[in-house]
């Protein structure tokens, strides 16, 4: 047989049909890349779980091939599930000094410092990993030192965007490099992968310097009260734009929230926050300030139960108390299933007489993606052979295909994929291709994947209805019942006021019981399922609620 | 005692500080009128619960009083309680045509026609009950047949507007009685209750004639293919634009969903829905017709996962399948917490090739409730001396407060109260004054309020981490362990894959027994600690997880 030349595989891991756990593997020959590596959060039927990350089944049977995992940027839905898979496949990490920073931070936590092998790069260099290039290109998006990739493989070039956003007056950094996609582009880029967060959205998305403009006028606006602004820990900018207008105002800044706390601390060190001289205090001194001389930057944007701000608004927080008048300013959108919780922290803040800001009410946040006319420049500066829409719902993936279409890539040339298809392409062409394993492993505490649907559908049904145990000890050999039934009950009625329901219940699976010991059975699977059976049938009857049956048969 | 001139009392039992069971009581010396009986959807906490209706404990001990319950339409947040409190209160009910329609619909379900004495009225017209006088006023509001109520009582008249808009374009009916809230508002208006739900929103609120216009050109725009359009079955002039935009381009209409097909049923028998000759099918008769010649409407605009939308997207519907190039329409906007599940029926229509056109993508849809510059109109006509914001969280009854400011109303004339919370307006003037009992009853099945807080942490827990039942068998006298500890888990972890977990967990309840039985104890209490104790550190340590562990001791 003749050595075939080998192909070029493009394989998005997670990140596709969904909004999170990003990452994708750019493989060629022997040499695999690792293009991010984040987490994404439980859907709302993951109950109990805390995490979401991408199955590395294909990276870890073709380890030996893993040249590195090069990072776009530092948010937990592009770093966050590094901690995790490094304890299975420990390879290099490359990225830009903030993005290595905060995941610095999350090493430390998971012992992994003495073990990770990480290397800073500067947006403009290039790395070589095997027989593929990667040179990082800077862009904007809403954390800073974020970047896009160009990776030159021998059969072209390949393009990813990462998160970004087109911003001609950025906070702290330089316009996204556009003349380096414009060179690619002259030069031909084989492959396009683009995000397609906000593929759905017209126009273009805010300058990030617009919300300064509104800080400044509300800060203008309320000469008297304390003021108080949540946004997202990462988001160095905003903070940025938040302490410029406090010390503008002559007003000190503390922080509170540990996320908040840590990343502020990261970005000082390494030199992506200017802290204007004698503005930053440790909570604690707040007490030495008036309110016309405080601001205080927050986590809590999403309404998190755990947060500050939630803390904060249920008068749970330890340093921080709402008082009347308060000025608060939330400068984040609602993550899709958020909404709610994010209503209830708001009430809860105006319930206590604090005058709320956030959005819809004034422009106190942009977002950190590029809309579709974003999407179209980047499209028409690197002019791609092949697209492929990546980040992103099915929706989204499916608007940005659009967009593609509209700027004149043909059909065939656009692949709308899935986590674990496999785009190939050769010479002659580009198709997919088969498939890999890929899906989701899911977080519980200290347990990587060991839940899965049957312990989900189990949470499920359990908090749904509740749970009924029955008791019976029974004789070895005669199957007599020495003690029980007893029934016991967790999260089906308050079991107090409903005696009479306890009670028949009992007595539906003792009668179940009888006819059984009449015959003389004592299959234990046999009397369990009988047991389960009557006690469904009687709970139906009396409450049409289903909860869980656990028949426990007791042999003495 | 001199005898007292009775005091007015207004009384919100429900629909203050929150979306949802509206209901409100208005009392005069021996009468009380009731307004509304509505249910809300249970909050996201609130696992395993079907809907939540208001506390009548007040009602109920004062319900020689109770005079009749007023309607102001036909929405569940305003009936949907109907047929549980009737069972409690039987009491008779008032209602414009379409609203008892829709209530009749309810009462055939609960075996309630008998025993409930329902009295249809027309816009204009007034009922006596008791000292009170109730005026029924027509408005417009995204269902048909919508009224305000202008309540006369011996202290002066309350105008309680029920949810409304102000349309000049409405479908099948009249713009809102605007004439005669001014006529009102010359006589003189004591107290104004209004529908604070859009109260944060800028502008008007859009004709819902706009909507016809956005379907008569996607109709034209789409020749060949099968439309599909989703809204709310009670928006009853949205299904009227639907079925003539059909009957304008030729096509054929067919319903599915269950409480679609009864709307329809119930408008068209009451006269509300006028359908266009020759237009509506059956729904087993659309395989007669081709994909341009069809219209399908249906429920499931909220992603609800047994809605007919819901299954046609998951290929689980019986009569309909989604084809490729199918345009979708989803006529309406998404109740808060309702965006994720939205999401998920949008990405599986378009992955099976549909086209679909939801809010943000076209018009499709307009509110039902009256926006800022029209709660002002409202104010302006009805010019009241007293003003309480109702029906919305607190956000929005905040932002109506400060719109009734703007309007001149004096901020101590203006109530911004809670559920339960006693209004008492006499010659004297206005205050909040005591509280009765209110809140939420939760339904479960066919249980009334007997799930509560107990029940619902317990629910909640088992959602979690699941569960972990130890039993042990111990002789009565000695405390001897004659079976056991066996250890059942459920939604915990995947048993067959955590072998060396479970075998742990039971040596750790073991040695823990083994301890106990050297000091001869028997107090089964204290064992059962002694084993949830142990457990619970055991499997902490070992998962940082908490299932919650349920320790049973059988004594023979």
């Amino acid at each position: 047989m003749a050595a075939k030349k080998p192909k070029l595989k493009i394989i998005p891991l997670g990140g596709l049909h969904e909004i999170g756990k990003n990452m994708t593997a750019i493989e060629y020959g022997q040499d695999i890349i690792v293009i991010d590596c984040g987490l994404a959060f439980p859907e709302d039927d993951m109950l109990g779980i805390d995490m979401v990350i991408p199955d590395i089944t294909y990276l870890q049977r073709n380890s030996e091939k893993v040249r590195g995992i090069v990072l776009t940027h530092g948010h937990e839905d592009h770093i966050g599930a590094l901690p995790y898979v490094l304890k299975e496949l420990n390879v290099p990490v490359f990225g830009t000094l903030l993005t290595i920073g905060l995941l610095e931070n999350k090493l430390k936590e998971h012992g992994l410092m003495e073990s990770t092998k990480r290397y800073v790069v500067v947006p403009g260099e290039s790395i070589k990993l095997g027989q593929m290039k990667v040179e990082f290109i800077h862009t904007n998006h809403s954390i800073a030192d974020a970047v896009a990739l160009a990776i030159t493989t021998p059969l072209g070039l390949i393009v990813h965007t990462g998160d970004f956003k087109i911003d001609y007056t950025p906070i702290g950094g330089e316009v996204i490099d556009l003349q380096r996609f414009a060179e690619l582009g002259k030069q031909g880029v084989l492959l396009l992968m683009s995000d397609s967060t906000n593929a759905s959205r017209k126009g273009f998305t805010m300058s990030e310097k617009s919300v300064g403009l509104v800080f400044d006028r509300i800060f203008e606006d309320t000469p008297k009260n304390r003021i108080m602004v949540a946004t997202f820990s990462s988001n160095i900018h905003r903070i940025q734009q938040i302490m410029d207008a406090a010390a503008k105002y002559k007003r000190k800044v503390a922080i509170v929230g540990r996320s908040m706390v840590n990343a502020v601390k990261t970005s000082i060190e390494l030199d992506y926050l200017t802290v204007p001289e004698n503005t930053l205090i440790d909570i604690t001194e707040i007490k030495n300030y008036t309110d016309d001389q405080l601001v205080i930057i927050t986590t809590g944007t999403q309404g998190e139960p755990m947060s500050a701000l939630s803390r904060i608004a249920s008068s749970e927080h330890k340093q921080v108390s709402v008082k009347p008048e308060d000025k608060i300013i939330i400068s984040a959108s609602s993550i899709p299933g958020n909404e709610k919780m994010i209503s209830k922290v708001i009430n809860e803040l105006l319930k206590k007489g604090a005058d709320v800001v956030y959005e819809g009410i004034a422009d106190v946040h942009v977002s950190g993606h590029a809309c579709r006319e974003e999407l179209k420049l980047m499209l028409a500066l690197t002019k791609p052979k092949y697209f492929m829409p990546v980040h992103g719902e099915y929706m989204h993936l499916t608007s940005h295909k659009e967009i593609a279409l509209i700027m004149g890539i043909p059909k065939e040339n656009i692949f709308l994929m899935g986590n674990g298809d496999v785009l190939e392409i050769s010479k002659n062409g580009a198709k997919v291709n088969g498939t890999v394993p890929a899906g989701q492993v899911l977080i519980d505490g200290l347990g990587v994947g060991d839940v899965g649907n049957i312990v989900l559908r189990d949470r499920r049904h359990l908090s749904e209805d509740g749970l009924m145990v029955v008791v019976v000890t029974m004789e070895k050999e005669s199957g007599t019942i020495l003690a029980g039934p007893d029934i016991i009950s967790r999260g089906f009625v308050y079991v107090r006021e409903s005696e009479d329901l306890m009670e028949g219940a009992r007595k539906a699976v003792s009668e179940a019981l009888s006819k059984c010991e009449f015959k003389g059975m004592t299959g234990w699977t046999y009397i369990k399922n009988l047991i389960k059976d009557a006690l469904k049938e009687y709970v139906w009857q009396e409450t049409k609620r289903s909860p869980m049956i656990l028949p426990i048969i007791m042999e003495v």
